[in-house]
């Protein structure tokens, strides 16, 4: 077989190889049942089974409380800006969006078209490269939104944001959830694309707490309401069978690191290590303020567009894809879920090392 | 390994089991790239690949002319069912509905939502067992909608709908696209859920003329916009890398079997058994009329709750599973689309025949 190599792709991204492994052995038949878990029937028990055991195993290893919903959707983060402000915000009412990133503006854009937004703080002064110390919060906001960890600038919230109200706390966790212990009972709403720390692209999961799911809009399409999925235990249509099953499959994975406290041990090391060294570089310099800098995206330039290209293309030919960075950042970005391995962090330091003697 | 049984599954149903097998050896290594086909990015060279291939692919097998894009989404039917009146249905217009069985009334039900409906023909009044031999269409409809084939009913349409107007003609076609040739053409849009004839669950087709792409509705939220996803070859976000590279596989496999004209063939042959025995037989019926019989869906019931439980029963032991019939029909369900294999109709139909010699 093929060598794997240091995948630093900022999503889809590197999965945990036994997980792959393990999918890879139920491809033509789930355990004994000779039929495959992609062709297996949603309404089937053996697919039961996998979703209630994935679940289950989302609320262990998230610490997930019982008054909490936690749902399987499609149609990625971007479909949940829509479905937020179309199920929570209203003509006259206000919603304050923290504003560090382009995801957070394109959540932002959508709730402009169904009610009023207030920008409770904005680091777009600085191309997003920090996240800002304080917050000015509307007097009443329908629901207070955030976006935990900013992929494309690699900046990342320390603690959660805490708005002098009673306001639902909404986040957009896609690129950093599950990466270190959270307390759920903060928050009216998490929800995140899989495809960075959970699972493969193509399921978005939603922990969303009860007494908000009835304050949803309630003449609203079926699959636009959360009321519907959480309802249906997110099968009032066929769900994305397979992109759950591996989601349990990397929910196994975290418990078997010890859980959130485990992963998050091992992300502080892995991300700190990367950045010890770009910190003492000549040639690199990390781009995210030194408060707000994320453990899960490492965004980094030379100064130099030239050489920044340069270094992209002989890391791509030394074994490791995905370094260049988002194009409104420039320079290079290293995506280090949960899943990348530490080995591949010692490789890159030591790569950036050698680039740096000879060409310094 | 396990040996596969007989699956019959409504859907997600099975796969041809080269499509698996090629999936298998690409989990950790999608070819020689060293990251597993789930692990790409999808703004990768090597993902782009496999999403032009099967872009590609999808035109070739369906015979898809240029005027029409082919779109990967997410959200299933079920969505569909809510962007189409969102796009193309306004408060003072009329959307005609054909309503054949449950998903037809849900595709209506949507609609009434944003506009007037009106139903061109119903099937309801004999529990949705015929395709009605004429419709009755509005004056000007904003559109038209037909479901192709009523899974849970076991009816399909022979050929399409012809509305003596120009409104767009559109169809879902979840449970029996590429299962015979399409004259593409006569569509305004097509769509299907995977997870029938197509792939796993988890995404969806839609092939939309670009006319009816520019008619619709600018104010939505980007989502929910055939433009957005059509302007951005549908990666205007995350779209489901895996699921799609799926379908790749599958359309070739529908390749290897002599393109639609192959599959269509071999539909006809294997529901064709199916059928000729169940005529025959004094112990099991055929729900549906004689003239709108499904070749996808075979519904059947012996006219005795107890003797059908029985059967169930008696074939999940004997390793065919998946047979019992839609709650809203009873009896049985033989669900044989294009990857059921020919050999297991005959066991199904040896089985049955025997079952009928001990119990009748």
């Amino acid at each position: 077989m093929t060598q794997r190599i240091w995948n630093f792709s900022a999503g889809p991204a590197v999965m945990p190889e036994v997980v792959l492994e393990e999918a890879r052995m139920n491809l033509l038949s789930l355990g004994t049942t000779g039929i495959g878990i992609m062709e297996h029937s949603h309404r089937g028990k053996a697919f039961l089974k996998v979703y209630e055991e994935t679940e289950a195993l989302c609320r262990e290893v998230g610490g997930i409380p019982a008054n909490y919903k936690v749902l399987f959707l499609q149609g990625g983060a971007s479909l949940q800006f829509a479905m937020l402000p179309m199920n929570f915000l209203t003509e006259s009412a206000t919603a304050d969006y923290l504003v560090t990133g382009s995801w957070a503006e394109k959540a932002r854009d959508e709730a402009q078209r169904f009610g009023n937004v207030h920008a409770a703080c904005s680091s777009a002064d600085k191309n997003f490269s920090y996240i800002p110390a304080g917050c000015d919060y509307s007097a009443a906001p329908a629901y207070v939104h955030f976006t935990s960890n900013n992929t494309i600038f690699g900046t990342q919230f320390r603690t959660e944001p805490t708005p002098p109200t009673d306001a639902p706390l909404i986040c957009d966790a896609s690129s950093d959830i599950f990466s270190r212990p959270l307390d759920i009972s903060k928050y009216g709403m998490i929800y995140a694309g899989a495809q960075k720390n959970l699972g493969p692209s193509g399921v978005t999961l939603v922990i969303i707490r009860d007494d908000l799911i009835e304050r949803g809009r309630k003449d609203l399409p079926a699959m636009l309401r959360y009321q519907t999925h959480a309802k249906n235990d997110s099968m009032y249509n066929t769900p994305p069978t397979f992109a759950i099953y591996i989601v349990g499959l990397v929910m196994k994975w975290i418990k078997s690191q010890g859980g959130l406290p485990g992963i998050a041990e091992r992300n502080e090391r892995k991300a700190g290590k990367l950045y010890a060294y770009l910190e003492q570089s000549r040639m690199f310099h990390v781009t995210a303020a030194p408060d707000s800098r994320s453990l899960m995206n490492v965004t980094f330039v030379t100064g130099n567009e030239e050489l920044d290209a340069k270094f992209c293309s002989a890391a791509t030919k030394a074994g490791f894809d995905g370094l260049k960075g988002h194009r409104s950042v420039g320079g290079m970005r290293a995506s280090i879920y949960n899943a990348f391995p530490e080995a591949g962090i010692d490789a890159l330091i030591d790569f950036l090392r050698a680039f740096e003697s000879e060409n310094g």
